[in-house]
């Protein structure tokens, strides 16, 4: 009998989309303004959901408090304010579409999680461009 | 390793809910105000969810322009600013409820999405009356 | 010292927008797809704001009961599941665009409201077009 | 060819959250500012979500009144402005979690529908908390 | 030049409606089910609203990180998850509607703020019930 | 008798929040993850209210594709997926704080605008972070 709870919380970013195997041509017919050399940003807003059995005991599926800090620790200090191009390892070689950020957050959350749980990923890059990963 | 992508739209519309072979009364009984012979109309807000693998080259599981032109040319053209049981045919002979009206789009979109794609439609008719449908 | 509260009420209607005096081209030119024959619609989304002084009996400025009861007869019986041009006496000879209802729904709630209060009305006819009319 | 309608509804009420088998500090620690002993409060929405097969006669999965009307006579009259430690049977020995809310909600609703229907609930307790079962 | 900005803050509180000099038939009569003696409660959705000049060096009305400040101290630690008629020495002898919550409020964070500043506060009991209040 | 009309727009911008004549330290303490120097970004969201008489002829107060048109090409043309700082002359010697983008997208329309209107700004940098501007 398992119960999904869900977590919510944002992170604010820069980002640029290219491939770097590809003239600036080629990038500019795929990914057009996104393609901007200077950058553009997003409101990264996100929902982290846990599935598993409920804890008599608490009457929790997780206690928030620890799912909480590990989005503050894995997610939002890794990405807030940060231009995911420059600052951050993750995408060095990936580009950051909502679909790849979506996976990588997906990884980093599971890495931390007892394995007995099941997660998706649901993130809002605007709020009219959604992704969701479930593994 | 599928990943789920989402593209918003809207159409406004007027429709009037009657079954052609029952009496004016028996409609009355199932369909209340909704039996208006004058039409009623809603802002429909559509969610097209399209599922699959993600392109290692654009970190894209579909370009959502190309997503977006099917959406324009199969449901926006043909529903939006429309009296549904007037001016389609796809209401011709079939009730507008939300129900049918999610099952339609979910139709004339797959018939134009590469077959490898999971396709799942959401249609808010009111803010408090939505409708889903995966096929 | 006067405080505001608000209610909020929704309708939901067909309607075509054209002015009698106008060639058909002409209301095509101004309109576009809003002179649809027959018709098309919204849901109407409305906020009505009432501002007076709190009454140190109830802690209350109105018992929103009675607010809401002078909305359910004056607005929700006339407009919801009606098709304005067609239905209403209110837009016979008046085009029933956002801004017109407005101000037909302000003069409705305002004569049956104590005048003590101020009166403010909020219409939402898609979630992106919104008007305001205080008197 | 099954498809989903969700129906909204809420309701506001107070509770507390303690094991009373757990001493106060111990519930403290695991509730924080949740085992309140004067209780605190929430705006609960809940999503009721039917999947079933489209009647082809009414274009309804099921007649929305008659969902409406389950949910007011099973939920609403029961929970709503209510203290759910204090004035329900179902928490007397149960912690009003929103997991298990979520739970006894479905519980409750399923009871109440013809059994070829599938039932989901999600519960918001706040924006940020939400929880989802679906049996 | 006067510029407005934002902050929004939420608590969660049970209350309960009554004027203590009256009858428990006139207290029901008046505040129907919000006058349940075990409470019910809320999510109360805030905004705070300064307006005041751009200070050139920093681009700023005012810092945000003062005003979160003023808010936790002021508004979150005195009521969030507090029965506001038990837990609150504001309440005791004024009845926790909306609007007196709302003026409470205003006038517990004008007393921190500098006077140069116009304030506004808005203040959600649900998303269906809202109160403004300017001073 | 005045009305007001408002058309919502948005655009998603990187910006950088320092003082050019600071030391980093002193940015760094002002601004904080704001000034990280790779930027960091935001999706803009923005209301344009405009007030005037309504136009019997039209039912209008402005024909909103006007408005539209004026938005595109004054606001979203300029900084739609641009680099503030980088990308634009305005904010050459001006911090993109919430409250300056404000200020300077109200100049940038009134100036295109007929004088009779008046003319409100609001701007949602996040979900939390709201500016308003009414010259």
């Amino acid at each position: 009998m398992k119960v999904s709870v869900c977590r919510k919380a944002h992170f604010n970013a820069a980002h640029r989309l290219y491939n770097s195997s590809w003239s600036f041509e080629k990038n500019q017919e795929i990914f057009g303004k996104c393609n901007n050399p200077n950058f553009h940003g997003h409101n990264y807003n996100l929902e982290v959901w846990v599935k598993g059995e409920i804890d008599p005991e608490t009457g929790y599926v997780i206690d928030l408090k620890i799912l909480k800090s590990i989005i503050e620790s894995e997610i939002e200090d890794r990405f807030d304010h940060k231009n995911l191009n420059e600052d951050t390892i993750e995408f060095k070689d990936l580009i950051p579409t909502a679909e790849n950020i979506t996976v990588v957050i997906w990884k980093l959350i599971k890495a931390k999680l007892n394995p007995n749980f099941d997660l998706k990923i649901r993130l809002y890059e605007t709020e009219r461009n959604v992704v969701e990963f479930e593994g």
